[in-house]
């Protein structure tokens, strides 16, 4: 097997763990919980950025950068928000170090150097950035204000998992200021759009777009969209979130402007974020018992070529052929490796790129050269077949949208497989523990929402957007409901 | 004067904050000492990081991400570098806060939640880095490896200026591990021709290459090498910096490879960085007393069409043309912005992309769609011309380059108007006085060099690298010396 990986039927959980880690992703840092995000992973990220960076550009949005520290005292001032996230961050109090005079070459908190009040390492930036924006709006005309940020933020995490849960992340987080409510929900709607096109297209991740219960709502929100994906054990990844936070944190930092009309009224506000987690999400949707399997879209290298030779001739023929292969790719847009490192056999790399998920892998043997072909190898399916070299790069182009197409259709076949719909408590309780998305009646109540997860572990997922309106009975308390919302087992 | 701007020749400090704050690139933020980087500050950023982005990894650099925070035990490992950077730095010593029992809807930090070792946010990631190079490297063939991240930092700062010198800034910095010493000089140097060819194409500022003296050198390092560059005041600005370190941190750290020979031996490393206050070098270098001006290359804005007009009429005859002049721009990848706002004056719009440094404006009115023609201004020159509408994109393009050369040659004659060589001391201190480089022997103590700060202010900026050897006598002591040094005030 490759690389000693679990299968995902024995260890799902080590066989992701394995993956990240072997297939050079990320791995942990000494920094209890941060991890190191290692260039062949931050590679997907930088195509990640590059594809929502130019979405969110072209829905009007523009890039902007706010403080990495937020003061103790604008955590405090939107109530909800202190209470969601001030319990687990990190708390800058002093800033000088010392030499310890009682033991040469060691440092110590120069105590001297406490700051007056905490700085938190931003766990998100809603109270920094409604902090600033009061001085940038006054007028109608200062709005919409669309603006995102790329960072880092820290929650302090007790148990983490590379990508999917870590103590330092890195995301996005839109920040816009509206006008009217009207405007903020359908700004709110149109991100999470934006991020449900991503998931599909880029990612090739089929996802539920749906709006959080009001117990699973960012802290300060009004209402919290959501797009829920589903991995391959079954349980459900929240893979973006897109928050009406209707007039909270323009009341809670005093953000008045003027109308049309000459009348002073807040500010209507969004945020929407998507992190690192999405390489995760990346990882689970469509990774096999052999490795890592990339969607074209995302993979920093869509193409491997490998030559195989016995002799510094073979080697030279070959090379002129593949660096020829690798140009005309190139120039369709497709990213290339030439791997001609001499120290590794044509098989360990085969098993290598492989493991990497690269979706494309093209073989070529002096026998190709005499045949005028190459052996082309899918990474998806693993199937294999030898194509003239003249229909190659045609050949090519069509696989990476083929592949696409293919991971996402697999993955949206699964999501249908694992998808029921249960009426009764007896029935919810056997669904859940298959795994999957359960489409359930549920009385609209926090309270049954917290019963349901203590007795099954299972969360709503969210209320779907697109669901028809059924009446029916809670599961729990057989209260009416008039429209089944989604659970699962969630990472 | 626009927007009430100071002189440069009146004062020249406030001029810059003046340009910084109400061209709209940047303000400072309610934490101490850190900015709020604002769109269009950020847009000039974003075209550095992709223009340095692509030279790096023209050059075989990837992009990695490393933790925001270093333990407070990496730190002391490298004792030159825990000198340098333990000093002034934002500790985290907590990762909790609590509601505050005595004052409910107050956080107050929870005592029970202290970190066992101190977290330092990070000045610079050498430490956190070589902690986890040991992990990656054993072999030669793990070497050279050659890492670039893009990242915030903090440095605790008593007295900061917008981008010059800031609590937190952005930057990037590259950190490359060989196996020889040779080819760690070799990055070194390469890097900073990357950086010196960065500065003269896109930010159009001519630079000195040259190292560090002993006492100017990074915390850490066996040699710094540096651009210096001078502002329209007389003042040096240290522009980039790119680090022999020698086997320091490998030795720190514990980094070991066996070399082809089967030998076992410490990797050589090198850094590297620029940062945000490249922005505030570029403003500095090229704007008037009307304000921004901004070379083609780093632009978000290249070109503006405002429209003129009277009537609705007007304004849709004009629009016409001018949509048609912003599509055939933005096929020759200039970037345009039609200002078509109505609530604003065609002179309020003039004043309003003069003083963001736009550079070039073009009008249109209804007498222009008579004749056949446009207004183009340029913002460098402040020179305008009638052009005739057909060929206007072919002007414009032109226009780009001619301007881009022509702030180049403008600065580098600046600076070399301001360049001088002296060989007494009493020559030294009146052109130190008058601004400016000053060429001048030195006897290469540490000494000497901080004697002459402390009587002139002036610091050795570099050792330039492309001086000829010539002997002479120290301008303080008097003791022989083999090559001019380069002296100035500096920000």
């Amino acid at each position: 097997m490759a690389k000693d990986l679990p299968k995902r039927s024995e260890n799902y959980s080590e066989w992701y763990n394995q993956i990240v880690t072997k297939a050079d992703l990320a791995e942990h840092s000494s920094v209890r919980g941060c991890m190191v995000i290692k260039p062949y992973g931050y590679a997907i990220w930088e195509k990640m950025q590059a594809a929502l960076d130019k979405m969110f550009k072209d829905t009007g949005h523009v890039n902007a950068y706010f403080p990495l520290f937020v003061p103790k005292s604008f955590l405090e001032k939107e109530e909800g928000h202190a209470e969601g996230f001030a319990k687990e961050c990190a708390v800058v109090t002093h800033y000088r170090l010392k030499t310890d005079p009682d033991n040469k070459g060691k440092l110590i908190v120069d105590k001297d150097a406490k700051l007056e009040e905490e700085l938190i390492v931003r766990p998100t930036s809603e109270a920094i950035i409604w902090n600033t924006y009061k001085g940038w709006i006054q007028s109608y005309r200062d709005l919409p204000l669309l603006i995102n940020q790329w960072a880092n933020v820290v929650r302090w995490e007790m148990r983490t998992r590379l990508f999917l849960r870590t103590t330092e992340f890195l995301w996005q987080e839109g920040h816009t200021a509206h006008a009217t409510k009207e405007e903020a929900i359908i700004e709110s709607e149109k991100m999470l759009g934006v991020y449900t096109d991503f998931a599909e297209k880029f990612i090739a991740l089929p996802v539920l777009k749906g709006v959080k219960t009001a117990h699973e709502r960012f802290a300060g929100a009004l209402e919290t969209y959501c797009i829920e994906a589903l991995m391959q054990d079954g349980k459900a990844l929240q893979a973006g979130t897109s928050h009406f936070l209707g007039q909270n944190f323009a009341k809670a930092f005093d953000v008045k402007f003027s109308s049309k009309e000459g009348k002073l009224d807040h500010v209507w506000a969004t945020s929407w974020g998507v992190t690192t987690r999405l390489i995760g999400a990346l990882v689970m949707a469509h990774s096999d018992d052999e490795g890592l399997v990339l969607p074209p879209m995302l993979a920093p290298i869509q193409a491997v070529i490998i030559p195989i030779y016995k002799t510094e001739d073979e080697l030279k023929l070959v090379s002129e052929k593949a660096l020829q292969i690798k140009k005309d790719l190139e120039a369709k847009g497709i990213s290339v490796k030439f791997d001609n490192s001499d120290n590794r056999s044509p098989g360990w790399k085969f098993a290598e790129y492989e493991f990497k998920g690269v979706p494309v892998r093209i073989a070529i043997g002096p026998r190709d050269m005499q045949n005028g072909s190459v052996e082309l190898a899918r990474r998806d399916t693993k199937t294999k077949e030898v194509v003239k070299q003249d229909v190659l790069v045609e050949k090519v182009v069509g696989l990476m949208k083929e592949i696409q197409d293919s991971l996402f259709n697999k993955a949206l076949a699964f999501r249908k497989e694992s998808t029921h719909s249960v009426d009764t408590y007896a029935d919810f309780k056997k669904a859940i523990e298959k795994g999957g998305f359960v489409y359930a009646h549920w009385d609209g109540t926090s309270e049954t929402e917290e019963k349901i997860k203590e007795e099954t572990k299972a969360t709503i997922r969210c209320i779907p957007l697109d669901a028809k309106p059924e009446s029916g009975k809670c599961i729990l308390s057989g209260k009416p409901s008039a429209q089944r919302v989604v659970f699962a087992m969630a990472y």
